[in-house]
Order: C-alpha cells, then sequence, then structure tokens
C-alpha cells in the first residue's frame, strides 16, 4: 500500500482535482459520485473517473446504497478515517513528543522522550529514529509522518534560525536527518502553522478558514490559513509574528531585529519579569512554563501584584492581535500554548486592546478565543501537517495517477 | 460576447481547470494542446473538452500549425491579449484616473478627471459614470472594470475606512455606486493589492510569484502574493501594513491603533516634517507630493539637512520592510507611489535596516527595488485587478460552461 517517494513535482491540475475529491470526503463522509460532483461543479464522468483510482489504489471505499435525490438509491463512496494513522512528532526546546493518530487527528498513542539537553541531542535523534522504526514495523496503517519544530524554520532549508530558547537544535538539518530515513514520507513544518492546521482539520470552526493559530508559549508563534491555505513565504518562513517588532526602540532581540514581541510575551520574558519582581518564591529555580502557571495561580487567588502582572501581559499579547488583524485580517484568532491558561483575566485584556486598537468593523467581527483542541494539540499538529499532505497530495502516498 | 453577470457561485473545479488553461495561454503565448496538457499535468482528453467551449465562446482562437514535438506539426492555440481591453479607474484622494488597457496593460487611453474636493464628489461620480459609459460604448473589446482605492478598504463591504488623507470617499460605497452600473462586471480592490496584482501581470519578475508591493505615498499600503495567490483576510481587508504599529507608545492613528508606520513615512507625515523643519521654502502651500519631491530634490543637491531627512525616512520604510520580510516572507519587495522616488539614498537606508534587522537567511533573500512599471502603475493596476478575474474566473465573462 504504502508508496515510496520519488521525485516530487509540483502538484498537477489532476492532482488537484483528485485532492479535491479526498477533502469533500474527509470533510463531508459519505458521498455518492453525484453529490461529490455536484458540490465540487465537476462532471460525473469525471468523479467517476478520479474516484475509479482512489477506488482501485485503496485510498477510499464503496459503501452500501445511500440515500440519493429524489429517492433514488446510490452507491456512497467513503474515507475511512481509521485506516490511516500518521506519526506526529512535536519539538520543543528540551522535549521531544511522539505521538500516533488517525486521520481525524484522534490519539492512539503518545509518549514523552527522555528530556534534552545539549549533551543528549545525539542519542535524542537516535531514539527518535528507533522509536519511529518502531512504530511503524508495528502498524502498517502508518502512511506518514509529520513534524512540527519552533520557528523561525527556514522549511526549505530544514534548519531553523535563532530560536533563543533552543540553541542546541539549531545545527540539526530537520530534513537531512529525517525526510528519507523511513518507508512513509516525512514532513516538517514550524510549530504554529503546524498547530493552525490541526485547529483546521481537528477543531470544530464551524465553515471558517480563515484563520490564526497564535501560539504563546516558550517561544511566539503564528500560523496563518487564508481562505484554507497556509500562508507560506518564499521560503517557508512567513508568519513569523515572534520577531515582528511592536517597538523600533525597545529591547533588542537574537535575531537581530528590535523589539520583538517574544521578548515581551513569551514565557521566557515573562519568567525573567517574575524573577525580578520577586512575586513566586523561588522562582529562579522553575523551568519558565512552571513560573507562568505559579503567577497564574497566584492572580487567580487575588493577588493585586499577579493581577496586574496577568493584565500586562494580556495587553501585549492584544497588541500582537492588533498587528495579526491588520496583516491577516482572520475570522478567528485562537491562542494556544502556556500563557493562554493565564485564563479569563488575560484573555479580557487582549480583547480591550483590540477594541482600542483596531477599526471597529474588523474589532467586531474578528473572534478571539483560547484553543479547545487537547493539550497534546502540539503533537496531533505535527501529524496534521502530514494530513494535509495526505489530503493534498494523494499520489505521494498512493499510485493514483 | 458579453454576458449579464448573474448570481456567480464560488469558482468551481471546472471554473479552476479552465482558468489554468487561460493563464497558461496568457502567460506563455502560443501553445498546442499537448503542451497545455503536458505543462498542467490534465490528460489531452481533458484539454480538448476545455479549449473546444473556450473556442467556441470567443475567448480563445486558434492559430496555424506550430512546431510540436518530434517534428510533428500541431494546431496552435492563443488568447489574444490586445482582442479584450479593460477599463482601469484609480481614486486617490484629490485625483480620479481613467484609463482603458489591454491585457498585457498596454495604456490605449489615459484621462485625468477635474480635481475632487469634499464638495465635488458628486458631480465627480456622476462623470465617473458617463466617462465610463462612453468608454464602453466606443470600444466594444471592454470586457470588464477595474477600481483601485486606499485601504483600509473593506471589500466585502464595499467602502474605504479610516484613512484620513481620504475623507470625503468614505461615505461611498464604491460596490453599490458601480458594481451592477455597467454592462459589464466591476472589480473594486485596494490600491495596493491592486499594484501587486500589476506586477505580477505586467513587470518582468521572472518566475517570481510570492512577492509583495510597498506602496509608499500618501497612505502606506501593501499587497502581498503567496504563491501566486493575493493574501486577502477575511473581509479582503489583509495586509494593512499602514496601520500597522512600529511603536506601541508612538504617534496616534485616526484608525484607533499608535505607532501606525503610516504616521511616520507616508508623503502627509513627510510634509509635516517639511514644514516643521523649514527645508523646503513655502513648504505649507504645497501639495504632499510636491513638497517630498522638493526635499529629494535638495537632497540629490547635496543637501546635507534633506540628505538625513531621507535616510531617516529610509530607514522608517525598513522598518517596515523588516516587518513585511517577518510576517510575509516575500521574494521580492517592489516599493512603489511618491516617497521610493527619493532614489538610491534613500533605498540604500532601506537596506541597512533590513540587513541589521532581519536574520541573514531572509535579509539575504529578499529582494529590495523600487517598481519599474510606469507612473500609470496605479491606474494599470486598477485594470489588473479586473484582468485577473478574467483569468481566474472566464465563466464571469463568457458563456464556457
Amino acid at each position: 500500500m504504502r508508496k515510496q517517494i520519488s521525485n516530487v513535482a509540483q502538484a498537477s491540475l489532476s492532482e488537484h482535482n483528485r485532492s479535491c475529491v479526498l477533502r469533500h470526503l474527509y470533510n463531508n463522509g459519505i458521498s455518492s459520485r453525484a453529490q461529490i460532483a455536484k458540490a465540487l461543479g465537476l462532471t460525473p464522468a469525471a468523479i467517476t473517473k478520479i474516484t475509479a483510482r482512489l477506488l482501485e489504489a485503496g485510498v477510499i471505499e464503496e459503501t452500501g446504497d445511500i440515500e440519493g435525490s429524489k429517492n433514488r438509491r446510490s452507491i456512497g463512496l467513503k474515507l475511512d478515517s481509521d485506516r490511516f494513522h500518521i506519526i506526529g512528532v512535536k519539538f520543543a526546546r528540551s522535549l521531544v513528543e511522539i505521538g500516533v493518530f488517525d486521520l481525524n487527528g484522534t490519539t492512539l498513542h503518545l509518549e514523552d522522550l527522555p528530556e534534552v539537553s545539549d549533551s543528549t541531542i545525539d542519542s535524542t535523534l537516535t531514539t527518535i529514529h528507533e522509536r519511529i522504526e518502531d512504530l511503524l514495523s508495528g502498524d502498517s496503517s502508518i502512511v506518514a509522518i509529520g513534524m512540527a519544530v519552533p520557528g523561525p524554520y527556514l522549511r526549505n532549508a530544514g534548519h531553523t534560525a535563532v530560536v533563543s530558547s533552543m540553541q542546541s537544535w539549531r545545527r540539526v538539518n530537520f530534513l537531512e536527518e529525517f525526510s528519507t530515513a523511513f518507508s512513509v514520507p516525512v514532513f516538517v513544518e514550524q510549530d504554529a502553522r503546524a498547530g493552525v492546521l490541526a485547529q483546521y482539520l481537528f477543531a470544530d470552526h464551524d465553515d471558517c478558514d480563515t484563520m490564526a493559530y497564535y501560539l504563546v508559549g516558550e517561544g511566539v508563534g503564528l500560523g496563518v490559513l487564508d481562505h484554507g491555505k497556509l500562508i507560506n513565504g518564499s521560503l517557508g518562513a512567513a508568519t513569523e509574528i515572534g520577531h515582528v517588532s511592536i517597538d523600533i526602540n525597545g529591547r533588542p532581540c537574537d535575531c537581530g531585529n528590535v523589539g520583538c514581541l517574544e521578548r515581551y510575551c513569551s514565557a521566557v520574558a515573562i519568567h525573567q519579569e517574575i524573577n525580578q519582581s520577586n512575586i513566586i518564591p523561588q522562582s529562579e529555580a522553575m523551568g519558565h512554563s512552571q513560573a507562568c502557571i505559579a503567577l497564574f495561580a497566584k492572580a487567580a487567588q487575588g493577588d493585586a501584584q499577579a493581577q496586574g502582572m496577568v493584565r500586562a501581559i494580556g495587553r501585549i499579547i492584544g497588541y500582537g492581535c492588533v498587528t495579526i488583524v491588520n496583516a491577516f485580517n482572520p475570522e478567528r484568532i485562537i491562542l494556544g500554548d502556556i500563557v493562554p491558561q493565564a485564563g479569563e483575566p488575560l484573555m479580557q485584556a487582549v480583547r480591550d486592546i483590540i477594541h482600542e486598537r483596531v477599526i471597529d468593523e474588523l474589532a467586531s467581527t474578528t473572534s478571539v478565543e483560547v484553543s479547545k483542541l487537547p493539550t497534546d494539540a502540539a503533537v496531533s499538529g505535527a501529524a496534521a501537517v502530514a494530513i494535509t499532505e495526505f489530503l493534498d497530495r494523494p499520489s505521494m502516498f498512493f499510485d493514483v495517477t
């Protein structure tokens, strides 16, 4: 069933048509050929031809009769999301998580590797190879691997740039390390872009296809879908909101820029402020995430200083949202990762800034919310990267041409 | 030949396939059916079917035999860019320009309407209707009208928002005013997005399809193509770089935001600085554009103060470029309109800031240049909006389904 990757040419029109059929079945469940033809605006003959190849290759299958229009019975087609499994690998500063998911993002398996430090990078890479090989040999339904790494990630070159919080990973070329290492294709993407793909595929956002996933964790990242398409940029390095300046005379950043948003509202920056304010005992010994969570807990208990700090963080995140609205005009901004866990007081400050600084027509038509996906969304996001490729370029996975 | 617009459904897959054939002929000139099939990855049978309908509807035509592969002769197909004409209308603060163009953006006719003021808006609208009717009745090759207006333009709602420099236009709903007024379809777009479409269609940028047009004139605007697709946002209000803040504690803007880029480097902002510095005699009586050009001339003559001001303006424009790179990662940033006319000294300051503040991998792979399109690019940009629709949705113009 698995197809070895060869030189993949640019997706052709026939691939695009095929992909639209697959996406229709993925989004709408069991459908007849006539329903697909009507929805996509292709002739029934064209749909019959495309689905014949997909059936033959085993990507989709026929179900029994379904109710058609005018009470006519017709044969249903379906893409069984349970039949294909995807490995997702999430790289963070000191953590690597590996999961196996079905096409709907349901978690079938999840594991954390031992904590990573600069000195254990090589053994971690070896472990990743071994664990993936084990998973592949134990589950023949696995058709692809997706990986999510912190940005700025130069997707076409295969490595991360800057990322002060993850120095040790910078010397790894993810494409060289993994792209041809396994019997199934591997796709690597920046983590917040992976996140927006997960929101699009797995979360319930009605028919919204223009949305931003705003990751505020150890780093600050952004992924944007514009009418269903990921905004990529020339080298796959677009939507790096963490390095957009909010103050051209502000704090210097390792990226060379000044006043980068990340320098004000990442968990790393918040941890520094916590240490300076002495608000959390022994915060210096804590991890970034742990220190932030302690601050949010103190604010929730009614501590005025902690509440003030949370509101100030919310305003900074809000300035980021103002830039996101002006730059990308998404219908929804979905916040995720560590910092939005501060909850409603923080979100209120975010919304206040948006209503203060964005023109009314846009402020009132942009929803801002915290991700509702389970906490392993980052790993399922890695899988979403590969699932998106599966739906967009089926010929990479199956002999359907 | 013209087709009345009815309710236009979302572009179907068959429309997309048809559009790809048209774009192939637009970009590559005379091609055989076999060449098109090969380039697009569709079967020869499918191409024959699509081109038959386009031929029947009169969109494309057959030429004589052309040389095929293996010395076989085959019939050529072409989209004659001269056969279809497009009206472009450019709205600026006090100026309305109307032009007629062929599909390559060649100017066939160009006129300026009398200067507009708040009190003459209504008569200007009347004149626009009359002039367009005259042009339509005198040239049956005209198939569409494109209009370019200053942003932020809420494309789906049909009106501009904010735009301190163009108050009088804010009460005009461009869609209500024009969309069904004529026998051909009308398309309205923000001016910098129109500009990037003109760069893509009319200028020679090799095969670059990921580019930003950065308009620095009375307003500051941006249009971005990401892999050939305009970044739109939910309401068609994305890429509003003029209202992205470069300083969250900076100058207040009419849009509600603080530190908007436009408040520092638009011709309006520069004119204010010129007035305050007393560097140009009687600058207060000048128009914004005139005052800027006088400053640039003085800098070119070697005046140190003027040169310092030009460099400072270049640095601000450069901060905008840094944000554009981090937000959109275009392969090219093309500057246009009044302010880039300051030339090389300004561009050098822009490039210096990019190299100082953008990570090396992106700074070295992003070209920054001044638009090489003729000065009427803004009006041809308006036409480019309509030409893009013509190529993307031929069924709006012809009965090809």
